[in-house]
């Protein structure tokens, strides 16, 4: 049995969405950003980074969302979640991800987290200011160039589709015109038209814009 | 014939030194940071990001530096660069890698291109401040957690080396005291020892600190 600790709002719901749809045994443990619970030590020994998305499986824990829905891909490969033997297919997906995780996060992350960055009161509000403007950079380049249609990476649902799902309900909140991201606010649509998705969407408790 | 777009001094290296590793036929391409190449027309027809790597195939045009790096391990088997098979294995190694891309190598952008993330001059002054203290707690979890030593998968050289030795590089430059991680400049060593490394150092003409 895997567990998935996550909080709502968090990139774990990509996670949550890909094992849902591998049909994996997991069960999902919330942990409780309000009290600072993933900086107390029961939650600094399953992660040590304090961060969410944590998978503890039976061979140890994994963090990284790319990494995370990689495995889940791997370990149940039945779901057809990732093209795993064709290796330029799958670097697409990676690229991908990794895109979503290194850029389209990090710029969201600078709205709500600038004291990773500085300590400077009027620099961390400097970066709110901009994320709008970062956002919309990264969602034109996805609506433009990334994403395949119907699904990220074409025909085939893959690992890119919840996590693209997931970083997009941050979307509305970061100040950025979905009006203008037809592609995007379609594959949303697509996606909550999954019972898998409906299903993490529910346990979680996830906002939707 | 595969060819790689890099820049002296950036995260291309790693994929540089795997390219290296695995034997693979390519062609090695230095895209002029200095004369902002890698922003003009030419070089965004081949990567719209504007950035370094990028590795065109056969199959087309990939970047990211863990997608590629986990390409190259997939591409060449027979180099044994990555844990392909084992689903735990190769997520742990991708979960390492992931974290060089989005937390690490992210810290030491604030110093350099702060630009991306804020437009004020002085919230940008306030970035570069923070990034001897970040880029010191990043490497210290490395060093005390992360890097199972010799190589960071443990007995195994991996495609997460090359990687390691990159951002390594960057450590003294970011204002981080290394004489406190033994491990880490262990490490540069061994890979210094490598022929792959030196030949792909000496192409680049890679700063070593």
């Amino acid at each position: 049995m895997l567990r998935l600790y996550y909080a709502p709002g968090t990139c774990a719901l990509a996670t949550h969405i890909a094992l849902e749809e591998a049909g994996a045994p997991y069960e999902a443990v919330p942990v409780d950003f309000g009290s600072q619970a993933q900086r107390g030590p029961e939650y600094l020994a399953i992660n040590p980074k304090g961060r969410v998305p944590a998978l503890v499986t039976e061979s140890g824990t994994l963090t990284e969302t790319p990494a995370l829905l990689c495995f889940v891909a791997q370990r149940f490969p039945a779901a057809e979640l990732a093209p795993l033997s064709d290796p330029f297919a799958l670097a697409q997906a990676q690229e991908f991800n990794s895109y979503l995780c290194a850029t389209v996060h990090v710029a969201h992350a600078h709205g709500r987290r600038g004291a990773r960055w500085a300590d400077d009161a009027a620099a961390i509000e400097a970066m709110k200011r901009k994320v709008s403007a970062t956002m919309t950079e990264c969602s034109e380049l996805i609506e433009r160039k990334l994403l395949k249609g119907p699904w990220v990476m074409g025909e085939q649902y893959t690992i890119c589709d919840p996590y693209l799902f997931t970083i997009g309900t941050w979307l509305e909140g970061d100040g950025v015109d979905t009006a203008k991201l037809p592609r995007i606010m379609e594959h949303r649509r697509r996606m909550l038209a999954r019972p898998a998705v409906q299903k993490a969407v529910a346990v979680e408790g996830t906002q939707l814009p």
